[in-house]
C-alpha cells in the first residue's frame, strides 16, 4: 500500500509538474456530436478549427484556397471553454487544433497527436462507417511494423523505411507480395503509417479476407534525407518542406536498390506479378516515373492525386521521353494488370490528372479510374488506399 | 514550375490553415544557452517549466515534492515572448512545456513531443557530452525497431511489444543474446523507445564496440492492455495511470510466455546465459519478482530506481517467500553472473533499495550497486541503461 501509495503521488504529482488540465476534450457525445474543451481562464477568444467544419475562404499571397473553418468556444465556469458541434460528426479520421487569442496549439486534454511536415495537430477518429472503421485498430490478428535501414549505394547514405509484414508472416516460412507505398512532399517514411492508417487498413482489409497478405514497404522519398525528422543523423532540426533531390529523378532512377534490399532482406514473391507500387501526389508522381522507367518491374500501379503535370522537370533522363516510355510499359508484354488513377473534384491536381487520362484513352492504355468529392487531402488518400490493396495480387 | 510553385502554395495554404507560428524555439546559441520562444500577442504571462531549471518545491494534496522550475518569457515586439537561459544549459534531453495564463501547453514550433501517461512535453536535446551523445541517432549501423504482435495464452489477448534487433540482424543468420527491458507505471512498450533512447543508446554502445550485439524485447507490463494507448483496440482513450493488473503477479507469472514467443519468433540465443532482465521503477519489481521465480532464465538481472518495497502485494503467490528464493536465485547453481542496482540519491525509493541491499549484503549475495545524483527520472534510467548494457554477455 505503501509504494501503492507513493506512486499516485509521484503520478500526482507529476500531473501538477506539468500542469495537465483535468478537463475531458474532445467527447463523443451519444448522438455523435462532439464535445471541444479548454482550461484558458485568461483568454480573450478561443477556437477550434479542425476538417469536421465547414470549410472557409483562406486568402494567401497565392491566391484563395479552401481550409477547415473556425468555431467559437464560450466560457463557462472555471475558465473552462466549451463548444460543441452542431448535430452529429460524420464518422471520419479527424485532426483539430485550437486556437488562442491569435496562438494556434494542439489539444491539452488530447495525447493523440499528429505531425504533418512542420504543423502538430490534434486527432479525434469518429467511428460508424464501414471505410471509417478499416482506420481503427480493430481486435483482428496484427501485422508487424518496423523501422528498417537500407544502404542506399547511389547515395552513400544508410536511410530508413517503414516495413509493415502481415500477420503471421514471421513464422509462415512463405512468401509475400510486396506494395511500395510512397509518400507526398513534405512526407516521409512515417506519414503513410501514421496519417495514412495504412497498418490499419492493411490488419482489417486482410482480416476481412478483402486483401491478400502483402508486405508494404514505406519509403522515404526524400532521397536526400536519412530519415524523418528527428530520426535521422541530422538531428532534431525544424522540417523542411523544401528538400533538395525531391523530384529531379534521383529517387526514381535508384528506386530498383530499394526492390533489391526488400528482395533480399524479406521473404518474397520477387517477380513483376507480384508487385505493386503506389504513391500519393509526389509519390504518385515518383510511382508513374519510377513504374515507366522499370516496366518490368511492377505489375500494379496507383496514382493517387499524383502531381502528374511535371514532363521533364529535372537534371537526370528519367522523365524524358514520357510517352514512349509509357508506350513501352502499355506493350502487351509489360502492361500492368492495374494502372488506377484516382482523384478528388476539387484536387488542384485535378486537370492534370484529366490530361494524362486523355493521353491514356487516346493510346487505348487500360485504367482504372476513381474521382472522390474534395480536394488534396488524406481523407482522400486513405480512402484510396482502401480501395487499392484489394485490387492487388488476386 | 507550375507544380512546384503549386506545391509552394499548398505547403503555404497548409500552414496559415494550421496557423503555425513563424518562430524558431527552442533555439541552441553559440554559447550554448537555450533560447524559447512563443508568439502570444494577447497573453498576460508566459512561463516556460522544464527539467533544465533548477527545482522549486511543488505542493500537492500528498506532500511536497521537488518539480522543474518556471522562468517568465519577456513580450517582445510583434507579440513574440522570449526568454534565454541563464548561460549555458548542460547537455542532457529535456523535456519543457509552456504556461500561458495558465494553461500549459507545448511549444508549438517545436514538432518534437513526448507523451508520458496523458503529459505532452516538448523535447530538447543540448548535446556535446559522451554520454549524453549515445541518445542521438548518429552515423552508425542501426538496428530495426519493431512493434510486434504476440498471443498471450494466460490473458487470452493479442498484445503488442517493441523488439530492437542489431544492425545486420536480417542477412547475418547469427542468433543474438536478448535483453527483455521493462517500463515503469504509467509507461508501455513505447516507453522505453521514445524517452528511453533504448534503439540510439544500442546503435551507439554497438558502433562503439562496447555492448555486444543483442535483440532488446520492450515489452508491454501492463498485462490487462494490448498495446500503447492508441495503438490497441482500445481506441483512442485518455491515458490512465490506474490500469488493472499492473503489480499482482499476472505479467511476472506468465513472462514465461514473451520468452517463448520470441525464441519462436527471431533468431535467439535461447539459454540462460544469453537472458538478460532489466527495468526502471515498476519495471524494476517486475524484474526482480521474475527473475527470482525463474531462477533459470535470466543470467543478467538490472533493477533501475526499482519500486521492490512491496513484499506481498498482490493475490497471486509470486511475490510470497521472498528470501527463499531470492536464496533459490542466488544458490551457485542459479546465481546470476550480473544483479545490478541503480537508485539515484534522492528518489523516493532510495531506502527500499538500501533495504534490498542489506538483505543481499547479510546473505552474501554478489550485486553491482550504482548510485546517482538525482530522482526518480529519465535522465537516470537512460544512463543506468547505457551503463549496464556494456557489462551483459561478456
Amino acid at each position: 500500500m505503501a509504494t501503492a501509495l507513493l506512486f499516485g503521488v509521484s503520478a500526482m504529482a507529476q500531473q501538477a509538474l506539468w500542469g495537465r488540465a483535468a478537463v475531458k476534450s474532445p467527447e463523443i457525445n451519444p448522438d455523435h456530436s462532439v464535445t471541444f474543451r479548454l482550461y484558458a481562464p485568461k483568454a480573450i477568444k478561443v477556437e477550434v478549427t479542425g476538417d469536421f467544419l465547414p470549410t472557409q475562404k483562406i486568402q494567401t499571397p497565392f491566391g484563395e484556397f479552401d481550409g477547415p473553418g473556425y468555431a467559437e468556444l464560450k466560457e463557462g465556469k472555471d475558465g473552462i471553454w466549451e463548444y460543441t458541434t452542431d448535430g452529429p460528426v460524420a464518422p471520419e479520421f479527424y485532426n483539430y487544433t485550437f486556437r488562442v487569442d491569435g496562438q494556434s496549439m494542439v489539444d491539452p486534454s488530447n495525447v493523440y497527436i499528429n505531425r504533418d511536415v512542420s504543423s502538430l495537430t490534434s486527432i479525434l477518429l469518429v467511428d460508424g462507417d464501414p471505410i471509417i472503421d478499416l482506420f481503427k485498430v480493430c481486435d483482428v490478428p496484427h501485422g508487424t511494423v518496423s523501422k528498417i535501414w537500407y544502404h542506399s549505394d547511389h547515395e552513400g547514405i544508410d536511410r530508413r523505411m517503414t516495413v509493415y509484414t502481415p500477420a503471421g508472416y514471421e513464422t509462415s516460412g512463405k512468401k509475400y507480395p510486396v506494395l511500395y507505398l510512397l509518400h507526398g512532399i513534405g512526407g516521409d517514411e512515417e506519414a503513410w503509417y501514421t496519417q495514412g492508417r495504412a497498418s490499419q487498413i492493411l490488419d482489417n482489409l486482410i482480416a476481412q479476407g478483402k486483401a491478400e497478405p502483402m508486405i508494404v514497404v514505406m519509403t522515404n522519398g526524400n532521397i536526400s534525407q536519412h530519415a524523418a525528422p528527428g530520426e535521422g543523423p541530422e538531428g532534431m532540426k525544424s522540417p523542411n518542406m523544401q528538400l533538395p533531390k525531391t523530384m529531379e529523378g534521383t529517387f526514381e532512377t535508384c528506386f530498383p536498390e530499394i526492390v533489391r534490399f526488400i528482395d533480399k532482406t524479406y521473404r518474397t514473391k520477387a517477380q513483376k506479378q507480384f508487385r505493386a507500387i503506389a504513391g500519393l501526389s509526389m509519390g504518385g508522381f515518383h510511382s508513374c516515373h519510377i513504374s515507366k522507367q522499370y516496366p518490368t518491374m511492377f505489375n500494379y500501379v496507383g496514382l493517387f492525386s499524383a502531381a502528374i503535370s511535371r514532363e521533364n522537370p529535372g537534371e537526370t533522363d528519367i522523365y524524358k521521353d514520357f510517352d514512349q516510355k509509357l508506350a513501352t510499359q502499355f506493350a502487351p508484354k509489360n502492361r500492368p494488370a492495374l494502372y488506377y488513377i484516382a482523384i478528388g473534384k476539387t484536387d488542384f491536381l485535378y486537370q492534370d490528372n484529366q490530361n494524362l487520362r486523355q493521353k491514356m484513352d487516346a493510346n487505348g492504355y487500360p485504367y482504372v479510374y476513381v474521382e472522390t468529392e474534395g480536394g488534396h487531402i488524406w481523407r482522400n488518400w486513405r480512402f484510396y488506399l482502401a480501395d487499392f490493396c484489394p485490387r492487388l495480387f488476386k
